[in-house]
């Protein structure tokens, strides 16, 4: 196995033992981006000799006192919407030609006092203002869309091209991508990972988060990021959750399986393989309570009534100067934002705080709820709509945001973790919801999970030839 | 001196000595109701029995086991948007035409529990949308307006009619009429005081609060009714502010006194009796400190700019099935509302963060902030605009909202206090305001000043001999 092959917590645990130098680490994952991103495109800048010199004063550090924790000398890369002093934050847009960051975003700013290396920004979707991420490629099948908006990050870390990454999500931005490149997402609870230095899509909407291997992983990311910053307002003082609960087991938790709303307009295969994984989670000793999603007809209708408007609010000014600059989708979507009336968005805030409050009330009843993160497995590029089994035919943006915009919406940790594969051979993702503040117990119940089946936190089976 | 005469302060003690009883009390104030109420119509509602028997509870309750608090036994009214369990909330608006509030709203249920005694429920500017509460007559002559829209309030307190009252205050709701009465009124720190079974103006900018005849009145109020209510959202968990600062005199207090905003387009004599009451606070020992107010060209727009839509979503359903229901002047405003754009209220929303902001810097430098209520006395009825010496016109209500909206946009507490007369003899009011959950500091100042001047906390004189 080469070094770019290990999850972050083998890479880790290799670095400690001095078995693995971060150089040699940095080295193997910087020879994988080279040999995959002809055909992937993840990266929007690769920084490499600027990664080798944080991993050569990473090693220096970990020889003369040992590793400061467990990203000590780990390549990772930022989705180029999150600022990395003296780089550009290209947001994958024309409209950002010239820019520099002055300053490192928090999560930047984190990661570096935790010696995380820094490999480069990953492409998104124009602004994180779409579920493609058109410039790059699904590192499962070249053909299919990557997933996004963070869908460089999630092929990155599918391909073996960044042992980690940060996205963020507005309405899937993580967990989409990482579905359906086979890898872990985790959309933290709203204002525990601080957004300064991070271009907001959405603000009331906006998270940052890990895209990794194994939920072990993400787990170890986000306990390095999570905490108050008083730059972001919606950051949240108090102490940051345990990143696991205690015990190896899920007795006595119990799992809501949703009666409606994550199983409707779902492909048989993706029903299929996460009903597998939930009663896996019942043999691994969950109690499973059918639970009916409350006000889930009015989900969509509130996500977009409070993005669209915050969207175009953010871009006003360059929208009005340089129109042309923006892709036609996502120009499109921020004219739309001008025609919303305040208030068409303030009945979506005030459906929001209802939604919040029933929302409580239904994990008063349960720990943890799954349901498949998005309904379907990468669609070919290009693909612009999905027909579904009852006659009705939906955009595969709307599809993929459906299943993700209720923990935006609510503010609830959402983890989205691999559970098997379509008859392409496409990876498919279950994800686990909790309360607000609850991402311990959604990581623990992946962990368990992960622990009890074979074969997770590999790479994307595709990609692994080209480099072998 | 009679009973309806005394301050709440005054009526506390000779309740608690025994020498006087809480049915005394309420009989007498309920017969200066009676004098008055032809002349100034303050009340919607008196409910004469049922607080006559809440007296003769209280009474009961007292001499068995002596008072549980300075509230107990005293007579006080409500504004008639805020519920008291089995009587209407009108909001003086024909829209509510029988309408019944099955529960107690957070503050009737603290009053209550304090032993207070309800005595009838006050006009309001419909809906609190205004600032004139036309139904009511000024208590210090009736040919002019009682400001609003807790008009009923202010003039109950200042005419005997209740020993204090509660209002509600979006843009000026509490202060405007209290000043213009020549009373006491405080609108707490956002969040301090529960709004649950309040009727809403705007809910990012509302606050509820007391109108009382002396500061030490207010504070002992706003002791029995601030504090956490999980059921209003916005509502504050922690500890509530000390009453007052320790210390009597103002020695080592930063007083701002504002360079900009707060003083032009005033009338000679309100800025002559304010900078007088400011040279008072110098003399017991505060240090003045000039203050640039910050980003004060945009405190209106912004202050409409929330204000509005906000109305106007909460009055959605009403205003399209009856709109003729609504007095003109309020439907207007509420039609207005329906135009306004997302975006319009997104840039008032992120320009209340940044005035939030620059506001928490300019307290770095002082404690509290002193300036006039209101430019000018009590308007006369039917009055619409007002003409500035430097050759500009407003509207009288823009003129009333000008100088209080600053503390409903930032959400900090401020306190108005009466400090002189003008040469019709109408009342002039200060306002002290301070860093949010600084409320202990403006009612320490405000009490020091109190206690300094003679004749505060007495009765509207024009009032007096109707009843004498």
């Amino acid at each position: 196995m080469q070094p770019f092959e290990l999850s972050l917590t083998e890479a880790s645990r290799a670095v400690r033992a001095r078995e693995l130098s971060p150089v040699e680490l940095t080295e193997s994952v910087l020879a994988r981006i080279a040999a995959v991103e002809g055909r992937l495109s993840a990266y929007v800048t690769v920084a490499a000799d600027a990664a080798l010199a944080a991993a050569a004063r990473a090693e220096r550090e970990i020889s003369e006192g040992g590793p400061r924790g467990p990203l000590h000398g780990i390549p990772m890369a930022l989705k180029d919407l999150i600022d990395a002093a003296g780089m550009p934050t290209t947001a994958s847009s024309r409209v950002r030609a010239g820019h520099l960051a002055e300053h490192d975003s928090g999560v930047a700013e984190r990661l570096g006092a935790a010696g995380a290396v820094l490999l480069g920004k990953t492409h998104t979707h124009e602004f994180a203002y779409g579920l493609i991420t058109p410039q790059t490629n699904n590192a499962w099948d070249p053909g299919r869309v990557a997933g996004g908006s963070s869908g460089g990050s999630a092929v990155a870390v599918a391909a073996g091209g960044a042992t980690f990454a940060m996205g963020t999500d507005t309405g899937g931005s993580i967990r989409v991508p990482a579905a359906l490149n086979g890898v872990v997402g985790l959309k933290p609870t709203y204002g525990l990972v601080p957004r300064t230095g991070v271009t907001s899509l959405s603000w009331s909407l906006d998270h940052v988060g890990p895209l990794t291997r194994t939920v072990q992983d993400a787990a170890l990311v986000l306990a390095a990021v999570a905490g108050h910053d008083p730059r972001d307002p919606a950051s949240v003082s108090g102490p940051v959750p345990n990143r696991f609960r205690g015990g190896d087991g899920l007795r006595g938790l119990r799992v809501g399986v949703p009666r409606n709303h994550y199983f409707d307009r779902v492909t048989p295969e993706v029903e299929e393989s996460v009903r597998g994984a939930i009663e896996r989670l019942a043999e691994l000793g969950a109690e499973l309570v059918d639970v009916e999603i409350p006000m889930a007809r009015y989900l969509q209708a509130v996500q977009w009534g409070l993005m669209v408007p915050e969207a175009t609010a953010y871009h006003e000014r360059s929208l009005r100067a340089t129109p042309d600059l923006y892709a036609a989708d996502v120009r499109i979507l921020l004219e739309a934002g001008e025609l919303t009336s305040a208030g068409d968005y303030l009945r979506a805030q005030r459906a929001r705080a209802l939604m919040r409050d029933v929302w409580a009330r239904m994990f008063d009843g349960i720990d943890v709820l799954a349901a498949p993160t998005v309904p379907m497995t990468a669609a070919e590029a290009g693909q612009e709509a999905v027909e579904w089994a009852d006659g009705t035919t939906e955009a595969v943006s709307d599809s993929y945001v459906r299943l993700c915009a209720p923990a935006n919406i609510t503010g609830i940790p959402a983890l989205t973790l691999p559970v098997g594969h379509g008859r392409a051979g496409l990876p498919i993702g279950m994800q686990l919801m909790a309360r607000p503040f609850g991402d311990a117990t959604v990581l623990h119940v992946g962990r368990v999970y992960e622990e009890s089946v074979a074969g997770t936190g590999r790479l994307a089976p595709l990609a692994v030839p080209l480099a072998a």
